[in-house]
């Protein structure tokens, strides 16, 4: 590994920047100066790294030359404003928000696409359930042609950011007080509730979320026409997704084969058989995608399905950030 | 409508059995005489009907030649063992149970079936879940020819009884007063959690849950082939059932032909493109199946994806069973 980096973090104080500063520190990720930033409205706050607290200043007054790598955790319009001028620093820019027209890579799925980048590198870590779901489908390639997916995305409270996650708080308190309900965040009730349509239609009736998670999870599996069909929902759950994946395969699956392969591949823990994993109990604060209910289809053994839960702040998204970064300083930036 | 019957229910004290009893009563059902009837352990119970609280008396000691026809909305095993006396009786039986191996019939979907039934009848009323997604998808048979279902059903804590509603309500008190959990009715978590296996796996990974949904879907929908995949989750939801459905056809799928089936079908309810249903929101209380999110897969006109919500104890099971009974009695029993 290179010599120590100084590296900006944009998006400090939300919940993937937050976590992403910490896994740098678990990690030892080799930082010289670390560099907090955020829109004018979180700038002043604090966040700890190696023992100290760290003071996020705003982005705006930034000079990139001071850093050699930016990390990008905020949103995508900051990201759209502020990355022009890292890359224009010589910065090395690894964007979190999918607003960069730039390759999406997670290092399970396509790391090979990194040593293609030119310098200076701009890298997209993908939404979290591309993340997951590309983590545990790539390994799959080799094993069967597939024609297709069906996904059924359960996405935490955390996946919307803090204000979601405190407003299925303050709702369920509501609620179990039996005080009336006016909701917030949300446009109505998401405690004990599930709402499948988390954002803005476009005409043809998908939400962005469900469209930025075909194209990336297509580039991830380097299948440009997969067909993919996906329904994103919000469970009331505080952290952690759970993917039910649906897959038709060109011929009968070898269940056995398939196993095998997600036993042996990196990032994934599979389950046994007669258990089965969940968000809170398994995937929350853990590195990995967690795997479990591999099956047939009912008489069809061209279909398997799978039940996938994961960290959607931590796996999902920043993790994938940090290793991303990892195998980028092998090279100099 | 033939004269007044005397009924009797079996199962009277369960979510779905005091449902029925209060759908009778709403819908005018032409009862005489109204035995409640329920194992040793819930008789003794009261349970209200026409402004009176009818007795639950034990189902053991009940002389089944004095009634007409029997809703059993018990356990499997209650099922097996008084429904045959029933019969025997020359009592109609109304099977909410799936235990019996007899026609499995929802109104909206195959009611031909009924008028081939020998007396004294019996038919069965299908699982919540069969129910609802027979209800939206019978009216599309005629439009598309199905080649593949794939389902996640997120079942209501409702879908398990009365104790699985309460562990929700007590697990989230638990948890927002920051007390330790210790699970009951379900082996782990479910407040703030899916889990994703509900009820013990068969040799191919298959809960009985989902091998049944399968089974009775595929009777409903008159295709006893269709492909189906099924994953039933648990959800941290009281009341109301939501299914993920993507459904493959053999040709392109003409949406605005479904939106008008659908729109002019029994028992369903669809929502505007821009707004979609919930359970909390819509179904819970309704006699319909709420669809929403009509829409083709991203880049695959050929597949068609909805979300479902409905009322699981009163639409899946309660409403179908007296819907049922409704037919039946338009001829002699």
């Amino acid at each position: 590994m290179s010599q120590s980096l100084d590296i900006a973090v944009i998006g400090a104080t939300g919940t993937v920047g937050e976590t992403l500063v910490q896994i740098l520190e678990e990690r030892d990720f080799p930082v010289a100066n670390l560099h907090l930033l955020a829109s004018s409205e979180s700038a002043g706050q604090s966040v700890p790294f190696r023992g100290k607290n760290v003071r996020v200043r705003e982005v705006d007054e930034f000079d990139f030359a001071k850093v050699q790598l930016a990390f990008f955790a905020a949103g995508p319009a900051v990201t759209l404003s502020f990355a022009p001028r890292a890359t224009a620093a010589g910065c090395a820019v690894i964007d979190l928000s999918g607003a960069l027209p730039v390759p999406q890579v997670v290092p399970e799925a396509n790391p090979g696409i990194l040593s293609g980048l030119g310098k200076p590198v701009q890298v997209g870590s993908p939404s979290a359930s591309a993340t997951a779901l590309a983590v545990a489908l790539a390994p799959l390639k080799g094993l069967l042609e597939i024609r297709q997916v069906s996904l059924t995305a359960c996405l935490a409270m955390s996946s919307q950011g803090r204000e979601a996650v405190s407003e299925l708080a303050r709702q369920t308190a509501e609620l179990l007080n039996m005080r009336p309900l006016e909701p917030r965040v949300f446009d109505r009730q998401v405690a004990f509730n599930l709402l499948a349509q988390v954002g803005k239609p476009d005409a043809q009736g998908h939400v962005p979320l469900e469209k930025r998670l075909v194209n990336e999870l297509r580039e991830l599996l380097e299948a440009p026409l997969l067909k993919i069909s996906v329904t994103c929902v919000q469970a009331p759950v505080f952290f952690g997704d759970s993917y039910s994946v649906s897959l038709q395969a060109a011929a009968d699956v070898d269940l056995q084969a398939v196993n095998e392969a997600l036993e042996a591949a990196a990032g994934i823990e599979l389950v046994d058989a007669d258990d089965y994993p969940t968000a809170v109990g398994d995937a929350v604060g853990q590195d990995v995608v967690y795997v479990g209910r591999v099956r047939h289809g009912v008489d069809d053994p061209a279909q398997l399905n799978l039940w996938l839960t994961t960290d959607n702040v931590r796996k999902g998204a920043a993790l994938n950030a940090v290793q991303l970064a990892e195998l980028l300083i092998k090279d100099p930036l």
